[in-house]
């Protein structure tokens, strides 16, 4: 999965930007569930102090851990739930998500709460495939074209965001069968990021995301 | 300031409850930045599985892991910052949080939005005390008392929360002085979770909350 | 009904606590209407002022009243809506609520609009029957369970709010049958009236629920 | 009062209309704190009763007993509170409140989010004049003057609403001196009904303000 | 159609009141998209410029240019989506609003999202019927009749708004048939706009919306 | 102020990215009322259509005419609004707008309404310079700087969006003087206009936004 969001990146990244994919070496196989998360967080913190860049994407759809990374890096840091509402939310009146387990809804719609105005994410639906699976199942494009098209009539919205970082390589193709914008996180943070280091904008220190204090810390993480 | 939390909790509980303050094994000295609540997350989590209850509190202001926690706990588990910002809204019009730094507000905010419905959180101001100054420095109360009054004054509130678990002392000294209700998270939470015990009520696990699937884990924790 | 509800409470409320229901002797029969709902209030303050205690529960699900007790009354005042929508906030995602008639729907999306955050309530549901007809019903049971599964489904809701104080001895039954919590008000709001009185605290008289200011009356109440 | 009132409301009423202002016989001399205006609401509705009329207007800013009223009548209903917000949404960005005492800006905030968009009302202040001395008190223009300009500034607003029927005299006078559209609630709300009847609109009775059940009354009212 | 209009706004005019109906001489035949209400607002404001008046209605139910005209007049101006969705508000909990073609749908969100609270307008439902057909396809009625039955019924609304200037001959006969309360803009806005001038308030002048400051145009406009 | 647009869009592109500066042939000479721009967005939709391209920056901070634009371009459009909301929301907690004419703001917060979860937007602040004087008035940068200070202690914020295109040569010297990051619209939205290129992201035709029905119109424009 590293590769492909390394290839899905590396895909629209402008001539002189270096993409560098890098697997957090701490944590889950995957992230399903608020306890999956929690636990990947030290890793992704973990590398992105041992891999400083100008600038920073977090290629997980639950945005682990973007407000510490962000007091840790000087340079911007994107998560991609982050990227692909923002992407979504210029393309029409108003998004769909298509994630992969039903129990991953809530993250997705506090993230939307978050990240674009209200009425703007119109819906969350799942595709109940295991993150793992999606590599691995042939009927995934299927799937998620019929919960996409299931998607836009339900909650009246005429683009559709993908859910996960794993489904990286699909927007072209589901957008061809669904006929709206298909947008993925992964392309559209690098981006992102790589337009705020043009910019020459990052993540403001004056206040919330000053570099964390120097603390003392017990046991095997920090 | 973990056995001044205990004796809070233990002040408020009921005659059959038996309150266990348990000090995370893993994790910062204080919680002080996103970097800091992030890497203390593992810990308390670990601290959940060790110590099966029939209810559990968070007893941080910042709420870390909880909803990880309530995928976790068999019972029951509520955060301070949720048990004193509802308690608040039982009690007046609308709140003004205290709390220690003032890089902290963010995330008391965030709560809030979460916790209570728009405009019963006024405002959030802080102190600029760090954590654990708040044992040591003589000067505390009147500092919390001071900004206390201000808040009241432009916030148009008419009741107090303590940000921070390590001011769980002071709720009834700063009451009497400012002349309004002040909410200490630990104890009020302590008895939120001792209700729901008793009602019979626990986390609902049809769906986001049911156990996490288990899972590979790479490195340290998990 | 008074006696079911009573009953409810004492179940719960702890060995300290000595619970009395009163029967408000003015007002109507039944609570189905803004117009029942504005005739009980001068009953309801008038029990509050005859019976004064360290704490009081309104037990209807409309709150009937709880702002002008909350002038009236030294100690705090919680309205059955508000402790159960504040207890299913900490127990889920999202709630339902399931209540008797249509045309009281209304009320109880205000009600949720005044206690939790946007989102939080999912839906408010009706099963048609009439308050007085809860005790005699015998298909009570099947109807609420049958509105809460559907309730669940429409509204990806993960715990179930009963809407009507005539339902205190519903809870149990239904959340076997529906797999989810499902909290009743009253016994919800006599611990947390307990609760606040343990912790000391009450109303804040600094502005808003100060006693009411003296007054000449016309007629025959005040 | 009743006498300023009728005449604020015939001087705006069309050639057709016939205005009769009715004193409930029941209730407090005057209303500032919700006891007040919960023992209105009974001698309200009495009115509202026993005058049927082509419609109706609630002459007092907390608009009591609006919805119960709506139940009993068969023309239009329209409160004072929400007439003057009404008409100032459409006269500019944003509007202030001038109101009599503190303590009911709580009450003014709540109609305001029933009856305009978020943030179309600006800000609620008070004069610290309770309503009975605004008949009496020669400095009230001069204060209510003083408080209009204060609110403008501070709340970067355009229009004031006066949030007291006792007030119905100053709209043309605090215009002049404070240079803004000034909106007094009884006279909008005099047209607003008119307008209501004359298009031949009233309440819908297709579910929540259906006439309400017919019920057995306990004691002294109903 | 201008015809209809007229005879709809006189129809309700006061015997005082002098209604003139002003067909724009520049811009679109219809207004079906962003695009056509971009160019009907140019032709809209000459109008408003060369028909100085008491009060002014427009009447499209974009309000298209609403806040420009409200620059330039010097008397009240009032859009007839404003004004359907106020009268609406004061009939029932919360309307649906039947408008003309899909597309137009997000405008009368938008527009709603400004002129009531949250939870007002329900639903925005299309008939797929182009404005211009409005006046010669004799299934106009049936259809919207049939689409607000749908409305109510899907959105639990009690209350019909239509949402097209075209339509403004419907209101009594859906109303009949449908049940509930339907409302037209071009009367409401008539009246309202009457209601305006008799209480002598006009636009706020202070701040946003004084006379735009002189300035050079280029091409043909200005 | 064409030329420094132009310059501001260039220094950013990308190698492969071809930046032309179109100046609008008909229209106010600068937009300071919803006047002048109501009468600038039918020259902006012609030199949309007139200048078709693979994506389409409007350049006016009140992002006039960005919806029909949308309709009419088959490459996406972004307005400068638009862009530095979305990326000045990625980079602290909450931005203050610096703007030009205090009778701008409203429409400034009606853009954030729409482009940035609620919050996101702490405050709107005017410099009082006319948008001409910007290129003429010496103390351009000073006065911008003085009300970017006041306005991130006011709003608690830590991030300035330049609320005007006129302002594109500021950014650097603001941010420097300031402290903060400062975002101007017109690098933001090349570049992310040139990223959604890069994706092969558009505006969704399905619905909204499809191409404008043909029309017959009257008049010098259309």
């Amino acid at each position: 999965m590293t590769a492909k969001i390394e290839l899905s990146a590396r895909a629209v990244a402008g001539p002189g930007t270096h993409v560098e994919a890098v697997t957090s070496t701490m944590g889950p196989a995957s992230i399903e569930s608020h306890y999956d998360e929690a636990l990947s967080v030290p890793g992704i913190l973990a590398a992105v102090r041992a891999h400083p860049a100008d600038g920073t994407v977090i290629a997980c759809f639950g945005d682990p851990g973007l407000e510490a990374a962000r007091e840790l890096a000087d340079g911007p840091v994107v998560g991609i739930a982050e990227a692909a509402m923002h992407a979504a939310a210029l393309l029409g009146r108003g998004f769909s998500v298509v994630t992969t387990l039903d129990r991953t809804r809530g993250r997705a719609w506090d993230l939307a709460g978050r990240y674009v105005a209200a009425g703007v994410c119109r819906g969350v639906h799942a595709c109940d495939i295991p993150v793992l699976e999606l590599d691995r199942d042939p009927t995934v494009t299927d799937r998620v074209v019929a919960v996409a098209r299931a998607a836009l009539a339900a909650d009246s919205s005429d683009v559709i965001v993908l859910g996960c970082a794993g489904m990286a390589d699909l927007p072209a193709v589901v957008s061809k069968r669904v006929g709206v914008p298909v947008v993925d996180g992964v392309a559209a943070a690098t981006l992102l990021v790589q337009s705020l280091v043009t910019l020459g904008l990052s993540t403001s220190k004056h206040g919330e995301f000053a570099p964390p204090p120097p603390k003392r810390y017990t046991g095997l993480i920090g």
